[in-house]
C-alpha cells in the first residue's frame, strides 16, 4: 500500500485524485472514484451555484466517503460557490485560475482542505501562506487550460518551495508515470483524462471513442493569442480556431469562437464544432473500466513500479 | 552503480549523455563529459564539414574514451558531415531533424552506434527498423528545436514502441527527473541545458549568468508559425520575435528575424539581439561546476533517488 501524507491527511485509501473536468466530473463520477479509495472531484466550472448543490448532495447519496469540489475562481458564480461548498461541508476544495484568498477563513471554519492547483513556485508559495492544505502542481501536458511548466520540472520546482504535500498532475494515465510522479517527490496523483474513460464519466460516446483511439500525437493547443493556451485532441474546431488565431480577426471574435464548442463535445458528441479537451496522455488510455478499476490499477502500478526502481543498479 | 543496457552497449561509466548543442557542444566540452564517464557529443549543427572534423580530432586528442557527433540533418553540410563520422570512425552518431536511412549502411559499416533523436512513435519504429542502436526520447521542456510531447508522455510512448534501449532527454537536470526518467522506462539520460553551466563549457559568461540566476517561468516558445517551435529564454530577442508572428509580416521577413540570433547568443553574449536558447530546467541549474563532476553527481542521484522510491510504501 502507498501510505503518504495525502492519504493519511484525506483519509483515503488510495493517494489519486480525480481532476475537477468542466461539464464532465459531476456527483456520479466523483462518487464513484471515492467509493474506489481515490478522492473524486466535482467540477463547478461556470455552472451556477444551484447545479453544484445538486452534485454535491448527489455524490453524498452514492458515498459516504470524502469527496472535493474543484472552484473556477474566474466562474461568475464563484462567490455563491463558494458559500455552498461551506454550507455543504465538503471535504476538499480545489480551486484554478485565481487566488481563493477571499474564502480561506470561512472554508477553514467548516473544516474544509483547500489544495490549490498551482502552475508556479510564487503562487504555491503564496497558498501555503494562506492556509492551504497541499497544492496540486498541474503541469502543461494536461488537457484544459494549462501552464507553462511540464510536469517533469514543475513538481520538483514546487516540491523544493513548500512543505505542504504535492500532488503531481498532467502527465499520468499509468503506473510508470505514477512512480515517475513520486520520483519527482509528489505524494499523490491526479488524474483527468484517463477517467474520461471510467463507465461513471457521462460523457457523449463520441468523446469517449476518440479518446480510446488517440494515437501519441493527439492534441493541439489553442488560444495562446488571448492568453489562456487550452489543449485539447486535434479536431476540426480546434484547427479552424488555430487559423483563426493567425488571421486578422478581432480578439472579441475570436473568443465568440470557442462558445459553446466544450457542450457541443461532452453533451452533443458534435465531431465539427465540438472542443474536446484532453491531455497528452490520450495516446495511454486504451481502455473502458468503473472508475474504482482505475484507481486501484492506478495505484497498484505505481507501486509495482516503485519496487522495480533499482531493477539497473548493481 | 547504474549499469544499464545503454552503459554496457556503449562501454561507459555512466547512463548520461551531454546533449548535442548547436554552436556550443565541441570537442573541448564533449571530451570532458567522455572523460567524465559519460557521453560526451559534438554537434555539427549548420557548420561545414571541416569545422566537424576539427573538433572530432580536439576531441580524440582529449580523451581515448567514446564519444559522438550530433547531426543535424537538415544542414547544408550533411553529406559531407556523414562522410567525416564514418573517416573519423567516432562511436556514437546521433541525429536531429530528418531521416538518417541514406547513412546507415556506411556508418555500421564504420563500427558506429546510430541513436537517433526522436518525438514521435512513428519515427521510433522506423528508426529501429534502420538499424538504430538505440533513440533518444526527447520531450517537448527541452531546449532548441522542440516536438510537442513532453518527456512524461513521449518516453513510455517511445519505451512500448520498440525493443531497443531507450534514452530521455527534456526536463532532466537533477538526480529526481533523472529517476523519473527511469521510472517512465529509460534505460539513460541526455541533458543539454545542464552542461551550459559546466566549466568546460565556452558559451559567453552573459549566457552562462542567465541558465544560472533563471526562475521557474523563465523560458518561451516561439517559431510555431512557421512549423519549427524553439525554446528559450524570455529575452528582449524572444519577446520581439513572437510578436512579429502574430503581425502582417510575411514567413520570409519572419525567418530573417532570427538569423546569426544563436550566434549572438553563444559567441557575442548580447543581451539585446542573441537567442539563449535552453530547457525548462535552467531553473533549476544553479552553480558552475566540471563538466566530470556533473556527470557524476546526476548518476549518484539519480541512483540514489532510485534507491528511496520505496519510501511511502507499507
Amino acid at each position: 500500500m502507498l501510505v503518504t501524507p495525502i492519504t493519511e491527511l484525506l483519509g483515503i485509501k488510495y493517494p489519486v485524485f480525480q481532476g475537477g473536468m468542466a461539464w464532465i466530473s459531476d456527483g456520479k463520477l466523483a462518487a464513484a472514484v471515492s467509493n474506489g479509495g481515490g478522492l473524486g472531484i466535482i467540477a463547478s466550472g461556470n455552472a451556477p451555484a444551484s447545479y453544484v448543490r445538486d452534485e454535491i448532495r448527489k455524490a453524498k447519496s452514492l458515498t459516504d466517503k470524502p469527496f472535493g469540489v474543484n472552484i473556477m475562481l474566474l466562474s461568475p458564480y464563484a462567490d455563491e460557490i463558494a458559500d455552498v461548498v461551506a454550507e455543504e461541508k465538503v471535504a476538499v476544495v480545489t480551486t484554478g485560475a485565481g487566488n481563493p484568498q477571499k474564502y480561506m477563513k470561512m472554508w477553514k471554519e467548516a473544516g474544509i482542505k483547500v489544495i490549490p492547483v498551482v502552475a508556479s513556485t510564487a503562487i504555491a508559495k503564496l497558498m501555503e501562506r494562506m492556509g492551504a492544505s497541499a497544492v496540486i502542481a498541474e503541469g502543461g501536458e494536461s488537457g484544459g487550460h494549462i501552464g507553462e511548466l511540464t510536469t517533469m520540472v514543475l513538481v520538483p520546482l514546487i516540491v523544493s518551495s513548500v512543505s505542504i504535500p504535492v500532488i503531481a498532475a498532467g502527465g499520468i494515465a499509468t503506473g510508470e508515470q505514477g512512480a515517475a510522479a513520486f520520483m519527482l517527490g509528489a505524494v499523490g496523483i491526479q488524474m483527468g483524462t484517463r477517467f474520461l474513460s471510467a463507465d461513471e464519466c457521462s460523457i457523449s460516446e463520441v468523446y469517449k471513442e476518440k479518446i480510446l483511439k488517440a494515437s501519441d500525437r493527439c492534441t493541439m493547443v489553442t488560444g495562446k493569442r488571448l492568453g489562456h493556451p487550452v489543449r485539447s485532441l486535434k479536431s476540426p474546431f480546434s484547427r479552424s480556431y488555430e487559423k483563426a488565431e493567425y488571421s486578422s480577426i478581432s480578439d472579441d471574435e475570436l473568443e465568440a469562437l470557442a462558445v459553446g464548442a466544450l457542450r457541443k463535445a461532452v453533451v452533443d458528441g458534435d465531431n465539427e464544432n465540438g472542443c474536446f479537451l484532453a491531455g497528452q496522455v490520450a495516446a495511454l488510455v486504451n481502455k473502458s473500466e468503473s472508475a474504482a478499476s482505475i484507481v486501484k490499477s492506478i495505484a497498484e502500478d505505481t507501486e509495482k513500479c516503485l519496487k522495480g526502481a533499482s531493477k539497473w543498479i548493481r
